[in-house]
């Protein structure tokens, strides 16, 4: 049995979706037990099946919006949050899923779980759409504002196991995310970062991918550092907003544009859902000691089941120890 | 009379879409001349009215994928970019247009006309739409990709004298593209910077802006340094051509689908050329003795004239000199 710690109060529509999206993958994965961190009342409102799921009554909330994540975390040890991460170092479960704020959440798998051994710093990757119906890993998307390159080689590594691992794909590609393609382009950074990857026989470098190719790069994880990717991916976020503003805008003009409209209906909903990623799932956090899956905080329950289903298959694979065994590897 | 040089051989439909896009200019602004830099024969093939246009036979070309520019601009002084621009410095015309390669171009700027007095740093802004039809100014979007705080309050100060007198905003406000919008997010830089903009009072800084906000930011002008607003721009470029074609795939679905698709075709076509922002112009460099103005690689005659326009207005509203005089103050 693998066993899954649930935050069932993180998000923006917690706790009923996280609640429904454990049942749904209770239904569907037959060898897991979840155990639902949260408040009880509210969560038995939700939960139409015990079957292998058990809840843990907590108290204190790590808000969305979290200004001092760190702080909130440390005030708030018995919230559902810190309850499913401390659970987890504790090894009554073997991975953590929340929709709960990202930075209290990196913040808490730090002070509450801790880094893997000889792992330099942590990281987050999440999955974005392809437009060939695949995804890429996207990494760091936040976590190291300012980072060194031989890190950024550690975090490569990680990536790679949870390609091969849990995307299946049999010799991950990476692709430096910069301003041109040509070698030597971008920061400092980026030229001493490509010459690691250039070098390490690891790692299966493409060189640089342009943001212009960000939506069908030639490579299965992109790379730079957490600035760089957070600008990048919130860009992503708003240009899908902005598009989708201006889309509607347009589409309803006139009568036969709003007849033209209506029977795109179905399609157009089918379109916003690739961009929903509700498929796709959650972003795992790289480099701890646990395992532990940001699902987003807009999660449906699809969106939180696939977000537990992620878990399980890192923890299935062995994920952490065989990167471990590449990091320590590496380290001699 | 306003004597505008136009590149005619840049860009990615050269010479025809330039050539007309200057017949264009000429027949919707009566107080400009337009001399045309190219080879004559192929110019002529377009040219279909001859009022106020000299045309000057250039020779050898800087080709839009230009590995080197520098190079390239130093050994094509007869190209018609250098000729432009070699125009201006000699007070021939009063600004250049060019969709050739955004580097040469810069390179050139560089070379044949120079920087500004006291000014420390060129820029390249261009404009994106917003979901409420206007534009943003974007800068820097990829001259320094490490630049010190005091070089972007120069900028700053350029993009703001631009929006006043060319995009007639009275009190435009300026924004810092970051990764949150709290005081104190980002790297040191935009720690620095923030603060620079923050107690200087010809400025009127917004604060942070994130990218999720960028098509509809409470601002005027977004800022950052050109590594981080290259990604930025190249993102939102990426983004439109996924979703672009995830949105072709999704709409052609089934009978009803395609009869949809079909009605909405005109609408369809409308958002594609927002995107397009053939009505947005070009882009201008900030920071130069002479006005530059590069209009998009894959403009068409009704986007080369909008840079055409934009040059114009640059000229006739003194821009340059306004901005010399806020930076000579701020100097002293």
């Amino acid at each position: 049995m693998i066993k899954i710690a649930v935050d069932a109060m993180g998000g923006d529509f917690a706790p009923k979706e996280q609640v429904e999206g454990a049942v749904l993958a209770i239904e569907k994965i037959k060898d897991i037990e979840i155990t639902l961190y949260g408040d009880e009342v509210e969560i038995r409102k939700y939960l139409t099946n015990e079957e292998r799921i058990t809840v843990v009554q907590s108290d204190g909330v790590i808000s969305m919006g979290e200004k001092d994540p760190i702080r909130a975390i440390r005030n708030n040890r018995q919230s559902s949050m810190a309850l499913a991460l401390s659970s987890v170092k504790k090894g009554e479960n073997n991975a953590v899923v929340s929709s709960g704020a990202t930075q209290a959440l990196i913040a808490g798998s730090h002070i509450l779980i801790g880094r893997m051994k000889s792992m330099k710093r942590t990281a987050i990757a999440p999955l974005i759409p392809n437009v060939d119906g695949g995804q890429t890993i996207i990494l760091d998307a936040g976590g190291n504002i300012e980072i060194k390159p031989e890190f950024m080689v550690q975090q490569a590594y990680f990536a790679k196991v949870y390609a091969q691992e849990v995307l299946k794909i049999k010799n991950p590609k990476i692709g430096l995310l910069n301003i041109g393609t040509e070698p030597g382009k971008g920061r400092q950074l980026d030229k001493d970062v490509s010459l690691l990857f250039e070098e390490n026989k690891n790692i299966s470098f493409v060189g640089n991918v342009e943001p212009k190719e960000i939506m069908s790069p030639p490579c299965d994880i992109l790379i730079s550092d957490g600035f760089t990717m957070n600008i990048a991916m919130k860009t992503i976020e708003g240009t899908a907003k902005g598009m989708g503003k201006m889309l509607k805008q347009e589409l309803k003009r006139g009568i036969i544009g709003k007849i033209g409209m209506l029977l795109s209906a179905a399609n157009l909903k089918r379109f916003k859902r690739r961009f929903a990623s509700e498929d796709i799932g959650g972003a795992m956090i790289y480099g701890l000691k646990g395992v532990v899956v940001k699902a987003q905080g807009s999660s449906k329950k699809v969106g939180f089941y696939n977000g537990i289903r992620q878990a399980v298959l890192i923890v299935r694979n062995d994920v952490l120890n065989k990167v471990q065994k590449i990091i320590e590897s590496d380290v001699l």
